[in-house]
């Protein structure tokens, strides 16, 4: 809501940002003490441009490492500059690895968090003996191979509404788990590539982590596809698979 | 040729190393004063693994922040590693900036830059107002707009045998500019990733990112089409349009 440091009587605008991110050298989206954040860098640009403290809200955090080609997080202003020339004024006073794509004017009840309908999130695998040097802090390799044909198998067991707690970080503090997966899809380039694309309503702390985990667990033959009913039933994490690494996951685009 | 410190009692073979990299934190392949190379790095790498200081000879120089998928080196070396085991084995001893993607055994003769019989790169340009945090060391951003149907007009001008001394760095001291170039392809994604594939039986001193600088100028109408020939005639750097960056080239593969 509005700022300490505005003055009432001014209009005040209630702006969202769209924004592509790089998260290898961040602490995540959210402020912490321990490092830097995106969520307080792009407020420090706000500042230089605008002279205004102000508190981004966003779709969600992201953890340090994970990527986004569309998170989306609005701030109110008073500020004049047109909507359409935010995006360059704050890009000038952005590291190159953070990116203003889009800024739009919402209503002033717009909520980046409340307002968010659904999330489609990409996880991108290189399955490869000897890795990748240009692409090293964007994918996830997997030097042993992948069974194509088992992890296309394992996708339609996660689509639908189900308690996901097995899916779900032991520190996720939130008490309801049942949450809409809408889609999963697995694209394959050169038998060495795998972009998985996930969306839902919702997603809990490392959820898709743990599925693309559980995903490489069936792909390595650790689990059968037919095992995923039983492992979202028992409600236990120890059952899913390890949590997959973060540089391989990317926030591709909040719903509303 | 044989290295200092390898005893020739033992039986020395020639080998050759297909090499990825991300060329952003290196000074460019060659060994250099103010900073570190890629030679550098995969030399002690090898001296780890083999106990033996070797010279790499490489098909050529890439410049501080040029990539690779495939740049081509060789050395000699008495150690007995099984071909097949010298990637795994250097690459546990690298930086993840610098893969070694494949080793083969070679006769004795065999140099990388004298028997290389061409190469191809490949130019990633992105035409978008705000830029990419995700590929910002990764490809050149233009932010305005490029004319597709003119740049592909001008592809077939480049294609030929000319003197391209028009399209060389000044500072190249080879004497003879006459190359060969076989073909040149751009291929564009939802009008705003453009990538340019070249290749050639040899390349003169920064002469990919001269070409890409004039085709871009052709793009921004700058240039015409029509003119390309006029100025490979000139043998004039300065009629050539601007250097483009390195970063958005890519020393795709050497050809034997």
């Amino acid at each position: 809501m509005p700022n300490a440091n505005i003055d009432l009587g001014e209009i005040l605008r209630n702006i969202q940002l769209i924004i592509e991110y790089d998260g290898t050298n961040y602490v995540g989206w959210q402020i912490q003490k321990n490092g830097i954040s995106i969520q307080q860098v792009i407020q420090n640009a706000v500042y230089k441009v605008m002279g205004e403290l102000v508190s981004l809200t966003a779709s969600g955090r992201t953890d340090s490492g994970v990527h986004a080609y569309g998170q989306s997080a609005n701030f109110f202003t008073t500020c004049t500059i047109p909507t359409d020339k935010i995006p360059l004024a704050l890009n000038s006073n952005l590291p190159g690895d953070i990116r203003i794509i889009k800024a739009y004017e919402k209503d002033m009840k717009f909520h980046s968090r409340y307002n968010a309908l659904g999330k489609i999130y990409e996880y991108k695998i290189l399955n490869s003996l000897v890795g990748t040097a240009l692409d090293r802090d964007r994918v996830w390799n997997i030097s042993r191979e992948l069974d194509k044909d088992k992890m296309e198998k394992v996708l339609k067991h996660f689509i639908g509404t189900y308690d996901f707690t097995a899916f779900s970080s032991v520190h996720s503090s939130v008490k309801d788990k049942v949450r809409t997966i809408n889609g999963l899809d697995m694209t394959n380039i050169d038998n060495e590539f795998f972009i998985f694309t996930i969306e839902g309503t919702g997603f809990l702390y490392n959820m898709v982590r743990i599925i693309v985990g559980t995903i490489v667990d069936v792909g390595l033959g650790r689990l059968m596809p037919d095992d995923i009913p039983e492992i979202i039933n028992s409600k236990d994490r120890k059952k899913a698979g390890k949590t997959a690494p973060a540089k391989g996951l990317y926030l591709k685009e909040v719903l509303y």
